[in-house]
Protein backbone atom coordinates (compact mmCIF):
# COMPACT_ATOMS: atom_id res chain seq x y z
CA UNK A 1 0.00 0.00 0.00
CA UNK A 2 1.14 3.20 -1.09
CA UNK A 3 0.31 6.92 1.29
CA UNK A 4 0.00 10.61 0.07
CA UNK A 5 -0.94 13.40 1.87
CA UNK A 6 -1.90 17.32 0.66
CA UNK A 7 -3.16 20.57 1.98
CA UNK A 8 -6.15 22.49 0.62
CA UNK A 9 -7.13 25.80 1.20
CA UNK A 10 -10.16 27.88 1.28
CA UNK A 11 -11.32 31.60 1.71
CA UNK A 12 -14.13 32.29 3.11
CA UNK A 13 -16.57 34.94 3.55
CA UNK A 14 -18.77 34.74 5.92
CA UNK A 15 -20.70 31.77 7.70
CA UNK A 16 -22.09 28.94 4.97
CA UNK A 17 -21.03 25.80 2.64
CA UNK A 18 -17.90 25.90 0.55
CA UNK A 19 -17.69 23.22 -2.28
CA UNK A 20 -14.45 21.71 -2.16
CA UNK A 21 -15.46 18.22 -3.62
CA UNK A 22 -13.96 18.68 -6.96
CA UNK A 23 -10.34 19.75 -5.67
CA UNK A 24 -10.24 16.63 -3.27
CA UNK A 25 -11.91 14.52 -6.26
CA UNK A 26 -9.14 15.25 -8.67
CA UNK A 27 -6.42 15.10 -6.33
CA UNK A 28 -7.57 11.78 -5.46
CA UNK A 29 -7.59 10.63 -8.59
CA UNK A 30 -4.24 11.75 -9.71
CA UNK A 31 -2.37 9.83 -7.24
CA UNK A 32 -3.43 6.83 -9.45
CA UNK A 33 -5.11 4.38 -7.10
CA UNK A 34 -7.89 1.70 -7.66
CA UNK A 35 -8.74 0.95 -3.69
CA UNK A 36 -8.25 2.71 -0.65
CA UNK A 37 -9.16 5.20 1.75
CA UNK A 38 -9.44 9.18 1.82
CA UNK A 39 -8.89 11.13 5.12
CA UNK A 40 -10.18 14.96 4.91
CA UNK A 41 -8.74 16.91 8.42
CA UNK A 42 -9.57 20.67 8.87
CA UNK A 43 -7.43 22.14 11.19
CA UNK A 44 -9.44 24.61 12.74
CA UNK A 45 -11.68 24.92 15.86
CA UNK A 46 -14.74 27.45 13.95
CA UNK A 47 -14.84 25.53 10.95
CA UNK A 48 -15.87 22.51 9.71
CA UNK A 49 -15.86 19.65 6.55
CA UNK A 50 -19.60 18.17 6.23
CA UNK A 51 -21.44 16.36 3.10
CA UNK A 52 -24.58 17.78 2.27
CA UNK A 53 -26.73 17.81 -1.21
CA UNK A 54 -25.73 20.92 -3.73
CA UNK A 55 -29.33 21.07 -5.59
CA UNK A 56 -30.89 23.83 -4.29
CA UNK A 57 -29.58 26.56 -2.68
CA UNK A 58 -32.27 27.08 0.03
CA UNK A 59 -31.08 23.79 1.51
CA UNK A 60 -28.00 25.61 2.31
CA UNK A 61 -29.96 28.61 3.49
CA UNK A 62 -32.07 27.03 6.36
CA UNK A 63 -29.04 25.14 7.34
CA UNK A 64 -27.36 28.44 8.26
CA UNK A 65 -30.88 29.73 9.58
CA UNK A 66 -31.47 26.35 11.78
CA UNK A 67 -27.57 26.96 13.36
CA UNK A 68 -28.51 30.57 14.08
CA UNK A 69 -31.40 29.99 16.05
CA UNK A 70 -29.90 26.88 17.77
CA UNK A 71 -27.01 29.04 18.96
CA UNK A 72 -27.42 32.80 18.17
CA UNK A 73 -25.04 35.42 18.76
CA UNK A 74 -27.19 37.55 21.36
CA UNK A 75 -27.76 34.98 23.61
CA UNK A 76 -27.05 36.26 27.10
CA UNK A 77 -26.29 33.64 28.69
CA UNK A 78 -22.27 33.32 26.83
CA UNK A 79 -19.58 33.87 28.78
CA UNK A 80 -17.18 33.86 26.20
CA UNK A 81 -17.35 36.76 24.37
CA UNK A 82 -13.99 38.57 24.13
CA UNK A 83 -13.50 37.69 20.50
CA UNK A 84 -16.95 39.05 19.36
CA UNK A 85 -21.05 37.61 19.14
CA UNK A 86 -20.00 34.86 16.37
CA UNK A 87 -17.18 33.43 18.15
CA UNK A 88 -19.04 31.04 20.94
CA UNK A 89 -21.74 30.13 18.42
CA UNK A 90 -18.85 29.24 16.54
CA UNK A 91 -17.15 26.60 18.84
CA UNK A 92 -20.91 25.19 19.06
CA UNK A 93 -21.28 24.84 15.45
CA UNK A 94 -18.42 23.48 15.22
CA UNK A 95 -18.69 20.75 18.15
CA UNK A 96 -21.94 19.23 16.38
CA UNK A 97 -20.28 18.98 13.45
CA UNK A 98 -17.41 16.97 11.98
CA UNK A 99 -13.54 18.33 11.94
CA UNK A 100 -13.04 15.31 9.56
CA UNK A 101 -14.27 12.83 6.88
CA UNK A 102 -12.93 9.24 5.78
CA UNK A 103 -14.31 8.35 2.38
CA UNK A 104 -13.80 4.52 0.58
CA UNK A 105 -11.63 5.09 -2.50
CA UNK A 106 -13.82 1.83 -4.87
CA UNK A 107 -12.98 0.87 -8.41
CA UNK A 108 -10.57 4.19 -8.77
CA UNK A 109 -13.04 6.66 -7.56
CA UNK A 110 -14.27 8.36 -4.54
CA UNK A 111 -17.64 6.42 -3.21
CA UNK A 112 -19.41 9.81 -2.75
CA UNK A 113 -23.53 8.65 -3.64
CA UNK A 114 -24.73 10.66 -6.60
CA UNK A 115 -26.46 13.48 -4.43
CA UNK A 116 -23.20 13.90 -1.90
CA UNK A 117 -20.90 17.20 -1.97
CA UNK A 118 -18.23 17.59 0.09
CA UNK A 119 -18.36 21.14 2.20
CA UNK A 120 -16.03 23.08 4.17
CA UNK A 121 -18.56 24.59 7.04
CA UNK A 122 -17.46 28.21 7.68
CA UNK A 123 -18.71 29.09 11.27
CA UNK A 124 -16.89 33.23 11.45
CA UNK A 125 -18.82 35.99 10.09
CA UNK A 126 -15.24 37.46 8.74
CA UNK A 127 -13.49 36.26 5.79
CA UNK A 128 -11.06 33.67 6.44
CA UNK A 129 -8.52 31.15 5.17
CA UNK A 130 -8.78 27.72 6.01
CA UNK A 131 -6.51 24.37 5.59
CA UNK A 132 -7.25 21.33 4.90
CA UNK A 133 -5.06 18.01 4.84
CA UNK A 134 -5.91 15.26 3.11
CA UNK A 135 -4.12 11.73 3.41
CA UNK A 136 -5.31 8.77 1.28
CA UNK A 137 -3.91 4.99 1.57
CA UNK A 138 -4.57 2.37 -0.57
CA UNK A 139 -2.96 0.82 -3.76
CA UNK B 1 -1.23 -5.06 4.29
CA UNK B 2 -4.41 -5.78 2.19
CA UNK B 3 -7.58 -4.15 1.97
CA UNK B 4 -11.24 -5.08 1.49
CA UNK B 5 -14.53 -3.13 0.31
CA UNK B 6 -18.01 -3.96 -0.07
CA UNK B 7 -21.66 -2.42 0.29
CA UNK B 8 -24.75 -3.19 2.65
CA UNK B 9 -28.12 -2.73 1.67
CA UNK B 10 -30.26 -1.37 4.23
CA UNK B 11 -34.01 -1.27 3.62
CA UNK B 12 -35.46 1.57 5.78
CA UNK B 13 -39.62 1.67 6.87
CA UNK B 14 -39.61 5.55 8.39
CA UNK B 15 -37.42 7.50 10.64
CA UNK B 16 -35.48 5.93 13.21
CA UNK B 17 -32.62 3.49 13.76
CA UNK B 18 -31.62 0.52 11.94
CA UNK B 19 -29.23 -2.09 13.94
CA UNK B 20 -26.57 -3.08 11.08
CA UNK B 21 -24.20 -4.52 13.52
CA UNK B 22 -24.01 -7.96 12.95
CA UNK B 23 -23.63 -7.76 8.91
CA UNK B 24 -20.77 -5.71 9.31
CA UNK B 25 -18.77 -7.59 11.98
CA UNK B 26 -19.55 -10.83 10.16
CA UNK B 27 -18.17 -8.96 6.90
CA UNK B 28 -14.61 -7.49 8.72
CA UNK B 29 -14.29 -11.29 10.16
CA UNK B 30 -14.77 -13.05 7.01
CA UNK B 31 -11.55 -11.16 5.83
CA UNK B 32 -9.25 -12.96 8.40
CA UNK B 33 -7.54 -9.95 9.40
CA UNK B 34 -5.91 -9.73 12.86
CA UNK B 35 -5.18 -5.94 13.43
CA UNK B 36 -6.65 -2.88 11.09
CA UNK B 37 -9.12 -0.58 10.57
CA UNK B 38 -12.89 -0.48 9.47
CA UNK B 39 -14.53 1.98 7.75
CA UNK B 40 -18.16 2.49 7.15
CA UNK B 41 -19.83 5.20 4.69
CA UNK B 42 -23.18 5.66 3.97
CA UNK B 43 -24.01 7.36 0.39
CA UNK B 44 -27.02 9.48 1.23
CA UNK B 45 -27.39 13.38 2.57
CA UNK B 46 -30.87 11.82 4.39
CA UNK B 47 -29.72 9.04 6.42
CA UNK B 48 -26.85 8.71 8.47
CA UNK B 49 -24.20 6.36 10.98
CA UNK B 50 -24.78 6.28 14.53
CA UNK B 51 -23.44 4.18 17.51
CA UNK B 52 -26.21 4.06 20.50
CA UNK B 53 -26.70 1.69 22.98
CA UNK B 54 -29.46 -1.53 22.27
CA UNK B 55 -30.75 -2.30 25.86
CA UNK B 56 -33.56 -0.17 25.82
CA UNK B 57 -35.80 1.06 23.03
CA UNK B 58 -36.94 3.95 24.79
CA UNK B 59 -33.85 5.56 24.30
CA UNK B 60 -34.48 5.20 20.47
CA UNK B 61 -37.64 6.53 20.98
CA UNK B 62 -36.74 9.22 23.07
CA UNK B 63 -33.82 9.89 20.60
CA UNK B 64 -36.01 10.22 17.40
CA UNK B 65 -38.34 12.73 19.78
CA UNK B 66 -35.33 14.85 20.75
CA UNK B 67 -34.75 15.28 17.07
CA UNK B 68 -38.53 15.81 16.11
CA UNK B 69 -38.72 18.83 18.26
CA UNK B 70 -35.30 19.98 17.30
CA UNK B 71 -35.86 20.25 13.33
CA UNK B 72 -39.77 19.73 13.30
CA UNK B 73 -41.62 19.21 10.31
CA UNK B 74 -44.00 22.25 10.69
CA UNK B 75 -40.98 24.82 11.14
CA UNK B 76 -42.66 28.03 9.46
CA UNK B 77 -39.03 29.80 8.08
CA UNK B 78 -38.29 26.68 6.00
CA UNK B 79 -38.00 27.93 2.52
CA UNK B 80 -36.46 24.00 1.10
CA UNK B 81 -40.07 22.49 1.52
CA UNK B 82 -41.01 21.10 -2.17
CA UNK B 83 -39.68 17.79 -1.65
CA UNK B 84 -42.41 17.50 1.47
CA UNK B 85 -42.15 18.71 5.14
CA UNK B 86 -39.65 15.52 6.34
CA UNK B 87 -37.23 17.01 3.71
CA UNK B 88 -35.67 19.93 5.06
CA UNK B 89 -35.64 18.53 8.76
CA UNK B 90 -33.79 15.16 7.37
CA UNK B 91 -30.61 17.82 5.82
CA UNK B 92 -30.35 19.29 9.01
CA UNK B 93 -30.49 15.83 11.42
CA UNK B 94 -28.02 14.74 8.41
CA UNK B 95 -25.74 18.07 9.25
CA UNK B 96 -25.76 16.99 12.95
CA UNK B 97 -25.02 12.66 12.91
CA UNK B 98 -21.75 11.30 10.91
CA UNK B 99 -22.14 10.30 7.41
CA UNK B 100 -19.06 8.05 8.22
CA UNK B 101 -17.45 5.60 10.90
CA UNK B 102 -14.14 3.86 11.66
CA UNK B 103 -13.62 1.30 13.74
CA UNK B 104 -9.84 -0.23 15.17
CA UNK B 105 -10.08 -4.01 14.54
CA UNK B 106 -7.81 -5.27 17.40
CA UNK B 107 -6.89 -9.13 18.00
CA UNK B 108 -9.39 -10.02 15.48
CA UNK B 109 -12.28 -8.40 16.02
CA UNK B 110 -14.16 -4.75 15.65
CA UNK B 111 -13.00 -3.04 19.21
CA UNK B 112 -16.84 -2.13 19.87
CA UNK B 113 -17.67 -1.33 23.36
CA UNK B 114 -20.11 -3.86 25.33
CA UNK B 115 -22.99 -1.56 25.02
CA UNK B 116 -22.50 0.02 21.63
CA UNK B 117 -24.30 -1.00 18.41
CA UNK B 118 -23.91 0.12 14.75
CA UNK B 119 -27.19 1.63 13.09
CA UNK B 120 -28.55 3.36 9.96
CA UNK B 121 -30.11 6.22 11.45
CA UNK B 122 -32.70 6.92 8.56
CA UNK B 123 -33.94 10.69 8.32
CA UNK B 124 -36.87 10.06 6.03
CA UNK B 125 -40.13 9.06 6.63
CA UNK B 126 -41.24 6.89 3.65
CA UNK B 127 -39.55 3.37 2.80
CA UNK B 128 -35.86 3.81 1.53
CA UNK B 129 -32.94 1.52 0.36
CA UNK B 130 -30.11 3.09 2.20
CA UNK B 131 -26.61 1.74 0.57
CA UNK B 132 -23.69 1.72 2.79
CA UNK B 133 -19.89 0.84 1.81
CA UNK B 134 -17.55 -0.64 3.85
CA UNK B 135 -13.29 -0.58 4.02
CA UNK B 136 -11.34 -2.43 5.75
CA UNK B 137 -7.38 -2.36 5.69
CA UNK B 138 -5.01 -4.09 7.88
CA UNK B 139 -3.27 -7.65 8.00
CA UNK C 1 3.06 -0.05 5.88
CA UNK C 2 2.98 -1.09 9.31
CA UNK C 3 0.04 -0.91 12.11
CA UNK C 4 -0.06 -0.20 15.90
CA UNK C 5 -2.77 -0.23 18.69
CA UNK C 6 -3.22 1.12 21.60
CA UNK C 7 -5.58 1.68 24.58
CA UNK C 8 -5.41 4.86 26.36
CA UNK C 9 -7.66 4.98 29.68
CA UNK C 10 -9.03 8.46 31.24
CA UNK C 11 -10.76 8.88 34.06
CA UNK C 12 -13.62 11.22 34.63
CA UNK C 13 -15.46 13.46 37.12
CA UNK C 14 -18.94 14.67 35.92
CA UNK C 15 -19.98 15.85 32.28
CA UNK C 16 -17.20 18.19 30.67
CA UNK C 17 -13.89 18.41 28.57
CA UNK C 18 -10.79 16.21 29.20
CA UNK C 19 -7.93 17.22 27.66
CA UNK C 20 -6.00 13.75 25.54
CA UNK C 21 -3.77 15.59 22.87
CA UNK C 22 -0.09 15.05 25.03
CA UNK C 23 -0.80 11.15 25.53
CA UNK C 24 -2.35 10.59 22.07
CA UNK C 25 0.86 12.65 20.45
CA UNK C 26 3.44 11.08 22.44
CA UNK C 27 2.38 7.53 21.50
CA UNK C 28 1.72 8.27 17.64
CA UNK C 29 5.42 10.10 18.17
CA UNK C 30 6.88 6.94 19.84
CA UNK C 31 6.00 4.38 17.06
CA UNK C 32 8.51 6.51 14.98
CA UNK C 33 6.46 6.80 11.34
CA UNK C 34 6.69 9.92 9.11
CA UNK C 35 3.25 9.71 7.24
CA UNK C 36 0.10 7.51 8.37
CA UNK C 37 -3.30 7.86 9.92
CA UNK C 38 -4.05 8.06 13.86
CA UNK C 39 -7.92 6.62 14.94
CA UNK C 40 -9.31 7.31 18.33
CA UNK C 41 -12.11 5.80 19.18
CA UNK C 42 -14.17 5.94 22.34
CA UNK C 43 -15.42 2.58 23.44
CA UNK C 44 -18.57 3.91 25.20
CA UNK C 45 -22.62 5.33 24.07
CA UNK C 46 -22.18 8.01 26.77
CA UNK C 47 -18.92 10.04 26.44
CA UNK C 48 -17.95 11.43 22.74
CA UNK C 49 -14.51 12.50 21.62
CA UNK C 50 -14.42 16.33 19.81
CA UNK C 51 -11.68 18.86 19.18
CA UNK C 52 -12.00 22.29 20.67
CA UNK C 53 -10.09 24.81 21.36
CA UNK C 54 -8.03 25.03 24.85
CA UNK C 55 -7.41 28.53 25.44
CA UNK C 56 -9.77 30.04 27.36
CA UNK C 57 -11.81 28.00 30.26
CA UNK C 58 -15.14 29.87 29.60
CA UNK C 59 -15.76 28.27 26.03
CA UNK C 60 -15.84 25.19 28.12
CA UNK C 61 -18.26 26.49 30.43
CA UNK C 62 -20.12 27.73 27.72
CA UNK C 63 -20.00 24.51 25.59
CA UNK C 64 -21.41 22.38 28.65
CA UNK C 65 -24.20 24.97 29.44
CA UNK C 66 -25.20 24.53 25.80
CA UNK C 67 -25.51 21.01 25.80
CA UNK C 68 -27.40 21.65 29.22
CA UNK C 69 -29.81 23.79 27.22
CA UNK C 70 -30.39 21.63 24.46
CA UNK C 71 -30.76 18.55 26.14
CA UNK C 72 -31.92 19.47 30.16
CA UNK C 73 -31.73 16.59 32.90
CA UNK C 74 -35.77 17.85 33.71
CA UNK C 75 -37.03 17.80 30.17
CA UNK C 76 -40.78 16.00 30.98
CA UNK C 77 -40.96 13.88 28.04
CA UNK C 78 -38.33 11.30 28.41
CA UNK C 79 -39.02 7.79 28.30
CA UNK C 80 -36.01 6.16 29.11
CA UNK C 81 -35.29 7.69 33.20
CA UNK C 82 -34.65 4.41 35.02
CA UNK C 83 -31.10 5.02 34.92
CA UNK C 84 -31.09 8.63 36.12
CA UNK C 85 -32.02 12.03 35.12
CA UNK C 86 -28.13 12.46 33.13
CA UNK C 87 -28.93 9.17 31.30
CA UNK C 88 -31.10 9.96 28.57
CA UNK C 89 -29.62 13.87 27.93
CA UNK C 90 -25.93 11.50 27.71
CA UNK C 91 -27.46 9.24 24.67
CA UNK C 92 -28.68 12.75 22.98
CA UNK C 93 -25.26 14.47 23.30
CA UNK C 94 -23.45 11.28 22.08
CA UNK C 95 -25.59 11.36 19.14
CA UNK C 96 -24.27 15.08 18.52
CA UNK C 97 -20.52 14.41 18.87
CA UNK C 98 -18.36 12.46 17.21
CA UNK C 99 -17.26 8.61 18.31
CA UNK C 100 -14.32 8.27 16.41
CA UNK C 101 -11.86 10.76 15.36
CA UNK C 102 -8.87 10.05 12.23
CA UNK C 103 -6.17 12.57 11.94
CA UNK C 104 -3.17 12.49 9.26
CA UNK C 105 -0.12 12.18 10.47
CA UNK C 106 2.56 14.36 8.30
CA UNK C 107 6.52 14.48 8.62
CA UNK C 108 5.96 12.59 11.90
CA UNK C 109 3.16 14.79 13.30
CA UNK C 110 -0.15 14.81 13.98
CA UNK C 111 -1.48 17.58 11.59
CA UNK C 112 -3.78 19.38 14.28
CA UNK C 113 -3.84 22.94 13.77
CA UNK C 114 -2.06 25.51 15.86
CA UNK C 115 -5.21 26.05 18.61
CA UNK C 116 -6.76 22.31 18.39
CA UNK C 117 -7.08 19.88 21.16
CA UNK C 118 -8.42 16.43 21.56
CA UNK C 119 -11.11 16.01 24.12
CA UNK C 120 -12.69 13.03 25.97
CA UNK C 121 -16.37 14.76 26.14
CA UNK C 122 -18.19 13.34 29.42
CA UNK C 123 -21.95 13.29 29.45
CA UNK C 124 -22.21 11.30 32.93
CA UNK C 125 -22.48 13.49 36.15
CA UNK C 126 -20.74 10.61 38.43
CA UNK C 127 -17.08 9.30 38.38
CA UNK C 128 -16.24 7.03 34.68
CA UNK C 129 -13.35 5.19 33.14
CA UNK C 130 -13.14 5.62 29.87
CA UNK C 131 -11.59 3.76 27.56
CA UNK C 132 -9.87 4.79 24.10
CA UNK C 133 -8.51 2.43 21.23
CA UNK C 134 -5.79 4.00 19.12
CA UNK C 135 -5.14 2.89 15.82
CA UNK C 136 -1.92 3.77 13.99
CA UNK C 137 -0.88 2.97 10.31
CA UNK C 138 2.21 4.31 8.46
CA UNK C 139 5.60 4.56 7.30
Amino acid sequence: MKQFTHRVEVSTRGKGLYPITREIESWAKAQGLRTGLLTAFIQHTSASLTIQENADPDVVRDLDEFFERLAPEDADWYRHIIEGPDDMPAHIRAALTPTQLSIPLVEGRLALGTWQGIYVFEHRSRPHRRSIVLHLAGE
